[in-house]
């Protein structure tokens, strides 16, 4: 790990902050670090002095002000420098998790001559100090933010490093095309060909494709990490809000009888398995003359484009639509990244069988016809759920349906090689359009070193995730994102 | 400190809670407490073994769940039994603070063997365990609660055991008394007086004097804890709800220029100085037709003399109204514990001069008056305060003059000596009818083993304050009002 030249003389001072969450509990934990953070601490502390105590022991003391107002009972736990989260020295203090207590402890530190740490500033001293490369230290904030185990999975998995690992060693085999073809530079005048131009393109495409793969990950990785986007759709009156509020459980959304009630697009989240998903109830699809509706509509026809599960919902009470499956077809694999659907046949306990039936049939037959007009990407399996909204028969199995579908979507999470950060995501299609330019200079035989070019700037992208080398700017921006006292 | 006859078996068990507020933060810490917590732990932790971790020392490892699935990783502090809070083995787990592993950090515990902690069950195991009495850890309660330097200070004071050894005293001097009166009950045939009568009932009401004293200190002793009330009363259109506005800084209270706008009391804290306020805004004082808001006068009346102090806001663009200052002077005195009287001469940057001067006056000459034909409780200090609630003029006046108010009343805070409990009130105030039944039979040269009937009674009540032997149902009401997780 590299050190970083443009350290401000703000990251030798001695820093504090909460580091439990926000509000009243029966502790908080006050962290302390930086070189004077045993210093600083001892003149607070009543019991035996810190700057005796060995790294890894927690001690009972009380936190006493100046004025020798005992502020708490307190347990100080000390951590060594170069043994500590930041590699700095490191005073954990636990006391009492009142609001005051809180406050007046950091009020005391900052007297004592600790600054309040800005947000992720732990943190950034740890990458810092090299005990974390830059996608590590934001996985650390993705793991604080995560909200469903597999938005945890992926973010643990990155914190541990898999990914960084993943674009070391795509960076390492652009490094070594790029020694083979810096020896076909050296020699060219002698017009030794090293490596075939056919071998150097081989390598270059595989790597290519490893950096599109990574790349359109991300549209499933920041699904599971903001929510699997979930939308609703069907005409008026199919029972998309009455489904909405089954699932979710309360009457979130407001349900009534008239046609079109739904107009603006409404968020619910969910956490079903190991997911957490984004319900999406949208306006009906139906032609209207109201203006207002017209307009719900076109955001609902939008809302289905950038979901990853569309819901189709139809009233087995009425007649089957063979147009509507068709249009919702159509419309899905205008996506490039096409979302999954799942036709829910609502109303079934007022609805006849036949009924329930024919709309079976008809979805049957309108399926594979729509897929194949379209495009490959529509031939997901066919997947269809009769349900009520209203006595909740059939909900297990589209609750099921959804986890399935959201499993199918996450193929490669479990080796934590999705991505999540829309920083890496941005660096990755810079990477994919350079990597893709080396093999259009391969193709099209121009010289190596126009093709070395393009080469580092893919090296260079990928870097840009990881660090090594980093402005303040970016890293400021990188960790603002933290809560404070990570 | 005697052990508890009625412990059931559950206070054998482990267990365990996240003792950190709730919500996502950098760290989290879940707490272990009982005869298996390391053992419990080390089912889940990749490191080191915890069993042969010594007190009080920290280690890094991971919470890893029986599937090999990794949650997070984690320092572990190690806390042996009798040296921990609750006095039994106890581990404490400082993980990321997400939601998600929280939650899951608990779920594994549980699935290992401990049990999710009730509310206050690691204080109420550390006083069963005699490592503090009932009065220090209801105080742990308030420690977490309060909110102001005041209101911390006197519960830290509590929980220090300083109002323990105060009732321990007064609990001592009863007994000797008992024994007193019980050598003149040995000795009762022979007619041997060994303490004379008057010298008893010096001792008796020496200590009455005294729990009267603590049982009054509620008043103000509550009023620290939950927030000073202050009344703000005046005139219609005298600018009370302006002046509300400017003292808590938003615009909270609808403020309008038509007489009478505000009829609902509206409660706003604010912080000042060592102490919380709690501001009461209320409907103008002034005859009206209107029903709502003669219901509203009548509550502000109430909202009086329930008050600590009382802000009388005047308007000095108005003629000075004796009546008014006397009205009120009499309502206050009404209350038992009459509250402190402000009296706030708003709209100084719009009056005359010499209007302002009239009403200093006045004021001047009715408040000795309406002093004296009350009780002696209203003589306090005449407090009068030039504002404009408009300008902020004379804003940091009143606030000093709200502070130094606080402070009178807070007389023997710094001692701790306060009664802030309502279940100790209600204990003080048995007592101290007890107490005074002592007296009276005294007095009235009743038997020596009547007398000792109410002298028990009085141990007794002074005896549920710190303990010692309470039953089961009491100590759940008490520690059901702590947090999960102390």
């Amino acid at each position: 790990m590299t050190m970083h030249s443009d350290i401000s003389p703000a990251d030798n001072d001695t820093i504090c902050a909460i580091s439990t969450p926000p509000g009243v509990g029966g502790i908080a934990v006050a962290r302390v670090s930086g070189p004077r953070a045993i210093e600083i601490t001892d003149t607070l502390w009543h019991g035996k002095p810190l700057a005796k105590a060995a790294s890894h022991t927690a001690h009972l003391g009380t936190i006493t002000a100046p004025d020798g107002q005992e502020l708490d009972q307190c347990v100080a736990t000390v951590f060594r420098t170069p043994r500590s989260f930041t590699g700095e020295e490191v005073v954990e203090l636990a006391v009492h998790g009142s609001r005051f207590v809180q406050r007046e402890l950091l009020n005391l530190l900052i007297g004592a001559g600790a600054r309040l740490a800005e947000p992720g500033e732990f943190t950034r001293r740890a990458f810092i100090a090299g005990r974390m490369d830059l996608a590590e230290a934001e996985a650390v904030a993705d793991v604080i933010a995560s909200n469903s185990r597999a938005s945890h999975r992926i973010a643990m998995s990155q914190m541990r490093g898999n990914y960084s690992r993943k674009l070391n060693s795509l960076r390492e085999r652009l490094i070594d095309l790029s020694a083979l073809l810096e020896l076909e530079l050296d020699f060219s005048e002698e017009d030794v060909e090293f490596a075939s131009r056919a071998h150097l393109a081989d390598l270059a495409g595989e790597i290519h494709r490893e950096v599109v793969k990574l790349h359109r990950s991300f549209a499933a990785g920041s699904a599971i990490k903001d929510g699997i986007p979930v939308a609703i759709v069907g005409h008026t009156n199919a029972g998309k809000s009455s489904l909405l509020n089954a699932l979710v459980g309360d009457d979130r959304a407001i349900v009534s009888d008239i046609h079109g009630t739904t107009r603006d697009t409404i968020e619910e989240t969910l956490e079903l398995g190991d997911y957490m998903f984004r319900f999406i109830d949208t306006a009906g699809l139906r032609d209207t003359a109201d203006e207002i509706e017209r307009k719900g509509i076109e955001r609902s026809h939008l809302t289905m484009t950038k979901a990853r599960i569309v819901i189709l919902v139809v009233s087995a009470t009425e007649t089957p639509d063979a147009q509507l499956i068709t249009d919702t077809v159509k419309k899905i694999t205008e996506s490039d990244t096409p979302p999954r659907l799942i036709v829910a046949i609502n109303k079934t306990d007022v609805a006849e069988k036949e009924s329930v039936a024919q709309w079976h049939r008809i979805i049957e037959r309108e399926w594979p016809l729509c897929g194949k007009k379209d495009s490959e990407q529509s031939q997901a399996e066919l997947t269809m759920v009769d349900i009520s909204a209203k006595t909740e028969e059939g909900l297990d199995t589209l609750r099921q349906k959804l986890t399935d579908t959201a499993k199918a979507e996450n193929g490669v999470a479990d080796e934590g090689l999705l991505v999540t950060n829309a920083r890496h995501a941005e660096a990755l299609a810079a990477a994919a359009q350079s990597s893709a330019r080396i093999l259009e200079s391969l193709d099209a035989g121009l010289s190596g070193d126009l093709v070395a070019l393009d080469l580092h700037d893919t090296i260079d992208h990928l870097s840009t995730i990881t660090s090594t080398i980093t402005s303040t700017t970016v890293l400021s921006a990188i960790f603002s994102r933290f809560c404070i006292g990570k």
